[in-house]
């Protein structure tokens, strides 16, 4: 099994797959992507990949099904104190600088999360997705609230809040040219969580 | 003239283009719009379109141009209290409710959106868009600390984080099918706003 393994519930050739997917994605971008290009990352016939998904949207939705299980995978909370556990995730959701591949990976999420607009199952997957993350910082928030770091604050609605700033900053930093707004609303929103949190 | 008439830059004919534009958009989304079914909703040929626009994306483009000028048109800054003219402009930006045409009109504006993460022209128009609402809300809030309303904030940062807020919340709401999320990331904003800038 591959160090990235996520369960049982993949196999290694799924993976594999999902994997190609990926790096497909980043090079071609959505529109671009076609099955025949993923076999090409695979080094596979177009005919085996088709054996598995009917079309490109079709496997597509297991790629999404894949990375709500890596983000389950990777969401168990740390032994970090509430207020610097919740700092890091604000800090992975909006980060200040994007390597090349990270920049192209999240124009890529949003590409295929515009088709949620119309595809009933791409929105299934997303609500998974933002359930999965604002659950995260629910409990993140309880927990300070229950060791007394933070105020006795209505939990679901500052992680919502967080949650629309960061989804906010990250989509318009993917389809405009305005490059001082991330750093602007990353100082705003950690300064937010530190006057509406933190007691004293 | 019209009474919607943004200034002598578009003409009348081109003035019916875009809002035949607009209806096509609403009734078909982003996929399925067509020089073809703009034609229709003018009851014009294609040919007399394409004398006009070399494509699809030519014409958007306009749409989006006609969209820049009519939210400049709609951009004055009212009466109103610094504090209720800043709350009308997040209400406005996130509506609780929305009619089924107000819903496919995001709903489409998030497919045109996400054009713009590989089209450079159509980026420079969101650019634009979200530039002219970030900063009426700056002079919102820098006429607010004016008339000492409001604290000596940093404007630029606070009207970035609120942009940001409504800007994910909306996009979240094409997007998924979370729909308690609003109403709670809208209760925070407005609590944020007040005791960000409210003095007292």
């Amino acid at each position: 099994m591959s160090e990235d393994t996520i369960g049982n519930r993949w196999s290694e050739s799924e993976e594999q797959i999902m994997e190609a997917t990926r790096r497909a994605l980043l090079q071609h971008g959505y529109a671009q992507l076609s099955i025949s290009r993923i076999a090409d990352e695979l080094n596979q016939s177009k005919a085996s990949l088709y054996y598995h998904y009917d079309s490109k949207e079709d496997l597509l939705q297991s790629f999404l099904e894949f990375t709500i299980d890596q983000l389950e995978a990777n969401i168990d909370t740390n032994d970090e104190a509430p207020n610097r556990e919740l700092e890091q995730l604000v800090e992975a959701l909006l980060p200040l600088q994007l390597s090349d591949e990270e920049s192209q990976h999240r124009a890529v999420m949003v590409e295929l999360r515009s088709q949620a607009v119309m595809n009933d199952k791409f929105r299934e997957q997303f609500t998974e997705i933002d359930d999965l993350i604002v659950k995260r910082m629910e409990r993140i928030i309880d927990r300070g609230i229950d060791e007394g770091v933070f105020r006795n604050v209505d939990s679901g609605r500052v992680a919502e809040h967080i949650f629309a700033t960061t989804s906010g900053a990250t989509y318009n930093r993917a389809t405009t040219d305005r490059t001082a707004a991330v750093a602007a609303v990353r100082v705003s929103l950690l300064s937010y969580i530190n006057n509406e949190l933190i007691q004293g």
